[in-house]
């Protein structure tokens, strides 16, 4: 079966018709411009595939994913200017003919992944991405986790020493949060430039402590059996290897795994399978699971 | 059909033979002596008691709870002197006759509570212990979560203001983690004394905090669609009205959520339905779920 996927971001939005990351029929990528003309566009791609069964979105969110909720697909509280309260979900489940699925654009990648990629092993694992912001998808026992919304893994609050880094954080709701402490757009701030290339040992290094922290932080709360680590600023090629050096020193040998000091902790902090498709790629998967099973939930990989 | 259940502590183990709360046939506490000498004791209870159909365990931890492990069921790197590699779920399994299953003495408590308790009508949700130590159990979608090992909700990081708190905490693997920071033993450690009772509105005022902290993580990391809080700390009655009000104050309006913001916090963190019983109920509701499912997984209740 074929289906459509959408991978919204801020910036950009990935539009894909196919059955897996090999087999791509159609991708495109359209701009993020205003609502309206957004999900005309996406509207206009899938006319064009009336092979499709199903569409999966993961989205940027908050977003409303309660199933029978009013609000359903609806983004609600974002800092993206004109997009607040857009019924994303809404709108092209009236646009289109097939059913039409909502998830987070992590727990959407982490989908991807577990399916083709990085996690397939597993499954109750984690898809973080720092990029411009921080989230993270959460799958367990191989479903997405939503609960009361869903995970809202960049506003977990860690440690900040100001004597050590006085820098107040970018979160325009919590100031000094994970990601507003350790974000692209943090980094950006703290740089006065685009973080790429620029030379700073110490700064990376606090920038790695903080991944570190909020990695501990997963591992405490969720335990999951493995966390894949995206996004634009883990392009920093350096920072890898330091963040799973600072997670094994925060865990500190109290959990009783290999996977959480050296050499393990290799296999257990890794990158994303399927690089800057896995968001694209697990909207393919959350199709496939609509299409399936109609609560949206875990059907067995066919 | 009637199952045994085992509640094990660091200095009690609570044990029972019932098939629910309100029928419950033989209750007994036993102090927490060597683990030969304890475990002998338990085997010994569920003797007199051939009538049942498996036995649950919540034990205190970390524990191996990876089924197929061979050391299932036992107790890791506890700071409990003696019990440090004890086999409790290997012991019981090899001295009784029936089915054992064991999971951690929160995760069971959190099904206790999800079956009979504060959490029925929700199916991911956390119940947290904020006693001499600090743990948490993990119900997603019915079932509770282990992952890699099994939630260590104590162990996270939170922001430590030494500025305004110089307390280095006591956690003997992390410091000011915070189980460090707001356990009962830390509270010990800072008043010098029993906590109860103690009049310092300024240190409970920070033991809130911290507790606040540590929910706001657990928010953003599982997305509970509530949070059951007890443990022997919370007997202190000024301590959940502050929680619930800095957990608002820290949410900030972000999530788009009544139970985030007042009053809809005062049916988001609760106090647990079972009081002191959780814990063991829980362990009846994991050797039902054992005897019905061989997976020790999740079937629907009765």
């Amino acid at each position: 079966m074929i289906f459509g996927g959408v991978e919204s971001g801020g910036t950009k939005w990935i539009l894909a018709v196919g059955s897996s990351p090999d087999d791509l029929d159609d991708v495109t990528t359209i701009p993020t411009t205003t609502p309206r003309e957004t999900l005309e566009r996406v509207g206009e791609f899938f006319d064009r595939h009336s092979e499709i069964a199903a569409v999966g979105i993961g989205s940027f969110g908050p977003i409303d994913l309660r199933e029978g909720s009013p609000r359903y697909g609806t983004i609600t509280t974002t800092p993206k200017p004109g997009w607040s309260n857009t019924s994303v979900g809404g709108f092209l489940r009236s646009r289109l003919n097939v059913p039409v699925v909502v998830d987070t654009d992590v727990n959407a990648a982490a989908l991807g992944e577990g399916r083709w990629g990085a996690a397939g092993d597993v499954d109750s694992f984690c898809y973080i991405t720092i990029g411009t912001g921080i989230g993270g998808g959460v799958v367990v026992h191989g479903e997405a986790v939503h609960g009361l919304l869903h995970p809202e893994i960049g506003h977990m609050r860690i440690p900040h020493d100001v004597a050590r880094d006085p820098f107040a954080g970018t979160c325009p709701y919590h100031g000094d949060c994970f990601e507003g402490l350790a974000s692209g757009e943090a980094l950006r701030a703290r740089f006065g430039r685009d973080p790429a290339g620029v030379r700073d040992e110490e700064a990376w290094g606090l920038e790695a402590e903080y991944i570190a922290l909020g990695l501990m932080n997963v591992v405490s709360t969720l335990s999951p059996q493995r966390i894949i680590l995206g996004g634009g600023v883990m392009n920093e090629t350096t920072l890898l290897p330091c963040v799973r050096r600072r997670l094994t020193d925060l865990a500190a040998g109290y959990f009783d795994a290999a996977e959480l000091s050296a050499p393990g902790i290799d296999s257990f902090v890794v990158t994303p399978a399927l690089a800057d498709r896995s968001g694209v790629c697990g909207a393919l998967e959350l199709a496939r699971r609509a299409s399936s099973d109609s609560r949206g939930g875990c059907a067995a990989p066919a």
